[in-house]
C-alpha cells in the first residue's frame, strides 16, 4: 500500500486528488506543518528535502508534484488521467505542470518563504508587495494560452487539473481576484464539485 | 523534423544534449537572449512565455525541459534515456528533474534575475549575496542524496544527466567551488567527455 505524506494548505493536495482520483490503495498522514513535522528526523529519512508531497511506495519515495501525479497516471493506466501513449499529449501536459510547480507555484512562494532567497526583512517586504503582480502574470498565461479548457488539456480530465485547482485556491490569498480569468475560476468551480475534492479538501484546511 | 529554440548559457542545454543523445532528426534555432529575441512577436508566437527552450513538433510546441526531456525518451525508446515501463524508477527522475526545475534552477536565478520577484535593488543586492549558501544547499543534497552515481539514476546514463550537467555547470559562476561536491563534479566531469556535450556545447557559449 501506498503511504503519503501532506501538510495542510500545501502544494501536496494536487496529489492528494490524483489518488482518489484514481483510486489508489493509500494510507495519508498529515504533517503539522506549523510545529515543523517535516523537518523531524523521522520524517527526513522519508524525504531529506524537508518538505511535502511525498509518496512511500513499496519500491521507495518519491517527491515532487509533476513526479507523483504521472506516477498516479501510469499506474492507474484504466484511469485515463494522462495520455500515456502519446509522447506529445503527456509532454503538453508534463509542461503545463512544470510550470505550476517552478513558475506559479515559486511565485506564490515569495508571499511567505522570502528568506528562501535573501536575508533582510525589507526583502522580504518587497517580494511579497510584488506577489499579486507576479501570480496574475502567471494566470493571465494560464488563461489566455494553457489551459485549454474545459479541462487543462481539452476534453479530458487528467493530472493536470488537481495542480491547477491547488494552485487556483492560492489566488485570494495572493492579492489576485480570480474573476479576472473566467476560465480558471470555472475549472476551479467544477473541480470542487468533483468527488476526490469534497473528500480530501476538508482534510488539507 | 523537430525544431528547437535554445540561448546561448542557458537551461536549454540540458533538451539540447538530449536530442544530440537521441540522435533525434532536429534543427537548433539560436536565440540572441541579450539582444531579447525570446520576447520577439515572432517567438511569442512559439512560447508565449517568452523563455527557452521551445521544441516545435509536427504537433505542437513543447516547453519545460522536464516535459522536453521525458518527450524525447519517450519518442526514441532505442536509446534508453529513460526507464519507460517502469513508473516508479521514471518517477524517480522525474522528481530529480523537477527538483533542478523548481528549486536549484530557481536559487540560482535570483542572483541575476531577482527582478521577477521584487521590485528594489537592495532586495537584488540581498538576493545575490544568498546564492553561494542557497545554490551550495541544493548540491549538498544533491552529492548526499540523490546523484546515486555513476550517472544519476545509478548504472544507466538518462535525461536526469544533461539536465545535472547543465546546472552543475554553473556552479563557479554561482560563487560554489565544485570541489566540495566530488559526485558531482566527477559527474560533470564524464558528462564532458561525451560526444553529444562535444558537439553541443561550444553552441551555447
Amino acid at each position: 500500500m501506498l503511504k503519503f505524506f501532506f501538510g495542510p494548505q500545501s502544494c501536496a493536495l494536487a496529489s492528494h486528488i490524483a489518488l482518489e482520483e484514481a483510486g489508489a490503495d493509500y494510507e495519508a498522514v498529515r504533517l503539522d506543518l506549523k510545529a515543523g513535522d517535516q523537518r523531524k528526523p523521522d520524517y527526513l529519512k522519508v524525504n531529506p528535502k524537508g518538505r511535502v508531497p511525498a509518496l512511500v511506495t513499496d519500491r521507495g519515495v518519491l517527491t515532487e508534484n509533476p513526479a507523483i501525479l504521472a506516477f498516479i497516471a501510469q499506474t492507474h493506466p484504466e484511469k485515463k488521467l494522462a495520455p500515456l501513449d502519446d509522447a506529445y499529449a503527456f509532454g503538453r501536459i508534463q509542461a503545463f505542470n512544470a510550470y505550476l510547480c517552478a513558475t506559479v507555484h515559486v511565485a506564490h512562494a515569495h508571499k511567505l518563504r522570502g528568506y528562501r532567497w535573501a536575508d533582510e526583512q525589507s526583502s522580504f517586504d518587497d517580494m511579497k508587495r510584488k506577489v499579486p503582480e507576479t501570480v496574475a502574470a502567471c494566470f493571465e498565461l494560464i488563461e489566455n494560452e494553457l489551459l485549454e479548457g474545459p479541462w487543462v488539456a481539452g476534453a479530458g480530465f487528467s493530472i493536470a487539473d488537481p495542480y491547477l485547482f491547488t494552485l487556483s485556491s492560492w489566488l485570494e490569498g495572493d492579492g489576485v481576484d480570480p474573476k479576472r480569468f473566467p476560465k480558471v475560476l470555472d475549472h476551479r468551480n467544477r473541480m470542487a464539485e468533483r468527488p476526490a475534492v469534497q473528500k480530501v479538501l476538508p482534510l488539507h484546511s
